[in-house]
């Protein structure tokens, strides 16, 4: 999907015009975030053209059964998806009873999205000719509250502009919703309830397998020219369903407002049997605030985000709006108050890659949250893995490992594997070095070393033993090798000894002996501790540095440069620049054999592992490997 | 599944005694097939155990839309399975009332199965006491003809030991059935008629997508003590189902026996619309000849193919058993008299592999039809490719390749690829080698080389273009490489310079290129015609041969062999012999990345491969390798 659609702005992603054909892409760039929970940028009202509705509670995930084409051992059994949530937003609108539906209308003007990054909202306006030839104005804002994170508002506002119309709103609950990635079409949600009482109305379900309980809710009322109308309402339920049906005369001119609040009271953070209760009082609260105040409200926390976190860009606005998209993206997925949590490589913007937990969180995102936030933040992420280290250890010894080594997954979601492609979930290992870097990067910047004797130490161990076990000797070499694995470029598959991998291997054993010497001399009663719950000897760690100190790394001697592996210089090298643009994006025009045949440009990913580096390795041998990409970008 | 309950014995395969374990696994072993329609040795009565019930027409297959992790580009959309056919051997069986069913006896004693491999028949005995106390025997026997390969035949006796009985005989048809192995739980069959008359019964039923329209048809009768019964029948049928229902009153000690005939009239060899008529003349030759002639027949048929193909061991009478299950198995799959049938690797026993055409039938099948049958039947095998080669060239444009460059799929039906695993789809490529091989196989074994100035000659033009293209020159190792492949041994994935793969391809280019020659020289107005049709020059061919002359193969200079591979050496080299009973079989004990990183004995395989060449490779070559295979098992 071109997204050239987007205006430049420094501050907004601003859509002008409606073409249907866009309408999936903005649901998506349009998303709103509050850390809590999340949602595509989908239209309040009835839409029939090409959508894809998506509400997402963050922790809320289902264990869907894999499906692979042949079953390998060590496949894990399942893959943890986050769950499409109960939809809370939806108003049906009707405009003297025809659908307010703008895949239908006659014609639709002035069209309007803007996220507003600055200050955490989200809003719509447009004016529609209706089939009925009533003329609207329609204006709508939503934003999820930073402050009341399990709460979202909505202010939607009606202006006929031709006419006098019967303007009627029903906002609703939905829990009748699916996943579109659901690899056996099972049901995730039983509904057990059903409620409402005056303006509130809840839906309590469960999702099936994991048994998360959630309590869906919202709160409605109606306002004329911005007097609020106590008018009666009619109640439609259903198992799963619930709507209050108001119905109004609004005279030409005159505007009527809908605010609703809703969003998710769940068991991960309250008593499951008080959910109703709590949605209650919140509902109560940010209804009390009333929408402006929580707006407010809402200015002032991205204000804060915004003054730690901000990155200027001048002579630029396209860059300067990139960069600040992705500031907001990171900050509205994931803010550092719940060590539960992680950071899906999606944020809530759509099913994909399932919301679950990457190794991209330890090596591109917690240097982000090291310098915008309070280092608690990213003492929160490290200490995720943490508490899946004993995962990491039955993950590892699942695919025979032994003695406490510990093998991170390579997309979790609770610290077991839910990733089964074997060139990635048993062979693209270097993940397990970004989980112990993160430790370094983490006491690089705060200086804090109290996570390591506290937590990082034990988890440096199990690493350490990984790649001690993990590496094997060659007869023929005399040194250590590391066979069959997929480097952090993943366009190469089951390679030998590729740089990176073997380097942070080394790397890794070297890091943990060194934390091992320091707080056996600096912290003893922490050492005694550590060392009698992992059961590590002096001996053991001796193993572990002959690997280390005999790490083999391919290296050309003819043009006096590293490789990125075994064999590399056989290939063909072909620049991109030489790659017509019908060859592009490669992984959507090649097969995947010819793909791994030629190296291209990707090979960025691996130079962003060199980064790291650069304060260990020397610059004489980083400048070889650029070397050799100077070499790859001369060629032809 | 353990299958050493099966005795030994030189002619039969036999079970004794009565497991509800050992069920689904005789089931397989005892499957029977006449090279048209196959089917697992499923009861014919009620079984409530579990049980796999499967019937199979050789030709009748379904494109199942795939299902991946991941989707890649170049991976076909659909995966061609054999298809569960409608049932038509089942009888259901009442005494007192009281439904037969082994998995609810009182008591089974002196259960027997027997398949003869000489006669070509299956039988089954036991004396049963059901829960009302009624003792019964039941013998049958059934086959699927040779002479009429569109019917089989069953007998079916019960002998009431202990009482009178009242016996319900239930004989019906079937096409409510499903695949096990379906990826999306689709209907595989729609059912277009339910009809009978007089003791017949059709069910005339359509393939989805693929549209084979098949008539599956029975007719029955039942016997006192050997007389043929007049009586009256009920009829019971369904949208997709019709039984004939006998009741009958028989005393202890007489035997009842019901005869049914039965099996398919597919439209691939007859007009759809006449399926009824030609199963009504079908069912009546056979039901004239009788149970008896036909069985007699069968015997002869089975006799002439021993005659050509038994092989004799002595002294080891399992061995002989297993050889000439083997044998018994190949002529049960596959009789060479349907030149667009092949080999399904697990012939009709069951749904996996999905009867596909796999390499396996050039590699291995090919040699044993040219030794045992008419030169005919293979002949049929290698037109099979050559009707696939237009095939074959769009497969290959899809993965990138031109010039009429022909890849040959690794499993197909119709001549489409239809394997997802990049590992094996893309990279397998020596199975392209194989179809040559077998042009090559064919010539040598009978002299008859029309077949190459007919056809064989596209083919090999065809598959020399792909591997001309395939490698790639090393500019570090100034030779031809052959990057990404996975070789026969497939524990080895994406390996660089496979020694088989490489050498397969020096000699598919070096015998394309002979044969062009030869057929020049003395077969001008073929070489015209076909160097018209394919636009080859003396050019190309010249190209062809620089790839093939300097072809690189993996050596160790220090150890003075070929390896299987680059980087073999790098490798912890384990014999079995060391691999504890525990570990194996390692691709169910060990995760796949660990299977990559370590040799084991499935080399084998390679080294079949070497058998092959013994004409073209040096004994002095080939010895090199034996010797890497020696320090392989020698070392530790």
């Amino acid at each position: 999907m071109n997204q050239d659609y987007i205006k430049a702005d420094h501050w907004s992603i601003i859509e002008e015009g409606f073409d249907v054909n866009q309408v999936k892409s903005s649901e998506s760039l349009f998303s709103i975030g509050n850390g809590a929970m999340g949602q595509r940028a989908n239209f309040e009202e009835t839409y029939s053209g090409p959508t894809f509705q998506g509400n997402y509670i963050a922790g809320v995930y289902y264990p869907d059964k894999t499906r692979v084409g042949w079953w390998k051992n060590g496949y894990p059994e399942y893959f943890a998806k986050v769950l499409n949530a109960p939809n809370w937003i939806g108003i049906h609108v009707t405009i003297n009873e025809e659908v307010l539906d703008l895949f239908k209308c006659k014609k639709v003007e002035n069209f309007r999205r803007e996220l507003n990054m600055k200050e955490g909202w989200l809003s719509r306006s447009f004016k529609a000719t209706l089939q009925n030839s009533i003329q609207i104005q329609v204006d709508s804002k939503r934003f999820l509250s930073l402050d009341f994170d399990e709460v979202g508002a909505i202010q939607y506002q009606i202006t006929p502009l031709n006419n006098d119309a019967q303007i009627n709103f029903s906002p609703y609950l939905d829990n009748g919703i699916t996943n579109e990635d659901s690899n056996w079409d099972d049901k995730f949600w039983d509904v057990l309830s059903v409620d409402h009482q005056d303006h509130q109305a809840f839906i309590v379900s469960r999702t099936m397998k994991t048994h998360f309980n959630v309590c869906t809710a919202m709160q409605s009322h109606v306002s004329l020219n911005g007097d609020v109308l106590n008018q009666d309402k009619t109640v439609f339920d259903t198992s799963s369903f619930v709507e209050f049906q108001y119905q109004n005369h609004v005279n030409k001119g005159d505007t009527i407002t809908l605010t609703k609040f809703g969003g998710y009271i769940t068991d991960r953070n309250h008593d499951k049997n008080e959910l109703i209760s709590v949605a209650k009082e919140t509902l109560n609260k940010v209804s009390d605030l009333g929408f402006h105040a929580l707006l407010e409200l809402q200015k002032t926390a991205w204000s804060k985000i915004w003054d730690r976190a901000d990155i200027t860009i001048s002579g630029d606005v396209k860059a300067q709006q990139g960069i600040r998209f992705n500031i907001f993206q990171l900050n509205q997925t994931y803010l550092g108050t719940d060590a539960r949590l992680n950071i899906g490589p999606k944020g809530f913007t759509g099913e994909k890659y399932g919301g679950s937990t990457y190794w991209d969180t330890e090596a591109y995102c917690i240097p982000f949250y090291l310098a915008t936030k309070n280092q608690q933040v990213a003492r929160n992420l490290l200490a995720y893995r943490y508490h899946h280290l004993d995962k990491a250890i039955e993950n590892a010894e699942k695919l025979g490992f032994k003695n406490g080594a510990a093998l991170y997954p390579m997309v979790t979601m609770n610290g077991e594997e839910c990733h089964n492609e074997w060139e990635i979930t048993f062979e693209e290992i270097h993940r397990n070095g970004a989980i112990a870097f993160a430790i370094y990067n983490y006491h690089r910047f705060t200086s804090d070393y109290s996570y390591i004797t506290e937590k990082g130490l034990e988890v440096l161990i199990g690493i350490a033993r990984f790649w001690h076990q993990r590496a094997t000797f060659s007869e023929a070499k005399k040194q250590y090798v590391i066979l069959g694995v997929t480097g952090p470029n993943e366009y190469e598959n089951n390679v030998n000894n590729n740089f990176y991998t073997n380097y942070i291997a080394k790397w890794c054993i070297n890091y943990a002996a060194k934390n091992i010497d320091i707080i056996e001399k600096d912290y003893s009663s922490d050492f005694t501790r550590i060392m009698n719950k992992v059961k590590l000897s002096k001996e053991e760690v001796s193993q572990w540095k002959a690997v280390a100190d005999h790490m083999y790394f391919p290296f050309s001697e003819e043009k006096k440069v590293y490789l990125q592996q075994d064999g590399f210089l056989d290939k063909e090298l072909i620049t991109v620049k030489h790659l017509g643009k019908s060859q592009r994006p490669i992984n959507q025009k090649w097969s995947w054999d010819r793909i791994l045949r030629s190296p291209y440009i990707k090979q960025a990913d691996t130079l962003q592992g060199f980064y790291f580096f650069e304060d260990d390795f020397t610059m004489e041998e980083l400048e070889r490997h650029f070397d050799l990409k100077m070499i790859l970008l001369r060629k032809n």
